[in-house]
């Protein structure tokens, strides 16, 4: 039931040509992502965002009321970037439960797809919940470009559930949009690379020291954020200063040699994303940049 | 003018999404390369096919009477897949003479999309015409897999004529289409490796001995075809005893352990395409199989 694909990215492409009708909807959770916008209107789909709980956890109430005859999918992305939180297995069973509910009434049920890409990368013992135990009709994307470090080189595949009603239609369906996508197959090479590394071990400890690191700068700047529980991003609150404009806060950081990434672009206004997959030393040096960045404002 | 991209069927499914809207049409002289009917369709595009003239030369006139305000493009393939045929520098011309003739007169500048991947691999002392020279709203793709033997590492480029109008929309247009359909790079080793092997040598004298080898084989059973001026396609009429029954014929040879493409499905009933990238113990073991499937029909 696995399909090889061009990294996780061409996978939901693939995935969301097969599986959508002109009109359907895909119901995210925000903050996402921002190119899951394009890869569903890519095939005539309108993305219907759903804004998480107040601590970035799944509004399962929230999805269920955007649930509709017109939902193809539900799309969770866990450890999610851009606010590194994990979803819990009490959240993965209480959306498949809600997901059932809806199938049964209106006929058609959705897919459940889970964009893991980060899934290796977690911290303080945290580790991702399967959707295939609790949701029959899911579909796993992932690339190797993080878990194996081998980022540009677009080899990933799509997993759907061996217990989905239609996994035959589904694998053929996404066969063929890898042909007329152009995408064609996973580079020839780097399948090889991964069949051969696929035990290999990746010190994601590197990547647990930074966002340390990086929290602490924050901390002793006075912004706010989520604590990552996987991937590299830090999902922080604009200072008060700012009244949520994350654009305008963002222009403010860059004087400052800062990038940072505005909320806004992922469905997430009044935020901004850091991603801590850069050197020991620029964090290092981020500490005083950040310090003065929010004096600025008083 | 230079977009990198994962091999050339990326690269056209790159180009159209940049370049159709709902309702737009693209002429490809018949016959083609099944798949672009794929790639034209992902993103609301209609193909209209132009029979070439009966030695498979472009129709300018056929495609002169295709031409609408909605007409996006005309895509040819030279050396074509499948009748290995090579446009002349005067088809090229004459065809730019039409579109910009076409331009003047409703206001709407048709692209001119030349795909070559097999521009390397020509016989005969041919090489492939540029279009370039002749029509400045031209747009080249390509892919290393043919004339480096690179299959399956999936490295072209987008190439947008340096003289194209609007080229610099063109070109943003590409880029952001190749992250936004989730190609997002070409495979970044391989990127390397075609920046080392830009001036490889590679020995295409072994297509052309086993296209001559295959064309023996034909000859010696009867059967007719395109002598191929590149690529490693044999275009080849069915027997007349089959009637033009391509889908029939294709399945007669199979019982002879041969095996070719129905000549429906590159827009081309009445014919079949045999493949030459085989090893020569298989050419040559398949004269026997040739003679026998032809000697069967009687």
């Amino acid at each position: 039931c696995v399909v090889m694909s061009v990294g996780a990215a061409g996978a939901l492409n693939c995935v969301f040509k097969a599986l959508l009708q002109e009109g359907d909807t895909v119901i995210v959770p925000a903050p996402f992502f921002a190119e899951y916008r394009h890869y569903v209107h890519n095939f005539g789909g309108t993305l219907i965002e759903v804004p998480c709980t107040e601590d970035f956890s799944l509004d399962i109430d929230a999805i269920e009321k955007a649930l509709s005859p017109k939902t193809a999918a539900v799309l969770i992305n866990s450890p999610n970037n851009p606010t590194g939180r994990i979803y819990t297995q009490n959240e993965i069973d209480r959306l498949a439960q809600v997901l059932d509910k809806h199938a049964k009434k209106c006929g058609r049920k959705p897919y459940l797809i889970c964009d893991e890409p980060y899934r290796a990368i977690t911290y303080d013992g945290a580790s991702v919940a399967s959707a295939f135990k609790a949701y029959d009709s899911s579909i796993v994307v992932t690339s190797f470009a993080k878990n194996l470090s081998l980022p540009g080189e677009r080899v990933g595949y799509i997993c759907v559930n061996p217990a989905c009603p239609d996994k035959a239609d589904v694998v053929a369906a996404c066969i063929f949009t890898t042909r007329i996508l152009g995408f064609v197959n996973a580079p020839a090479l780097f399948q090889k690379v991964v069949a051969h590394s696929w035990n290999a071990k990746v010190d994601y400890s590197l990547y647990e020291k930074r966002r340390n690191m990086l929290m602490q700068n924050l901390d002793q700047a006075g912004i706010h954020y989520v604590r990552p529980q996987g991937a590299f991003y830090l999902w922080c609150k604009v200072p008060d200063a700012y009244k949520g404009d994350d654009m305008a806060f963002c222009e403010h950081l860059k004087k400052h040699l800062i990038l940072a990434a505005p909320g806004s672009g992922f469905g997430g206004k009044g935020y901004f994303r850091l991603a801590y997959c850069v050197s020991e030393k620029s964090i290092a040096g981020s500490k005083a940049a950040f310090i003065a960045a929010v004096k600025d404002l008083h």
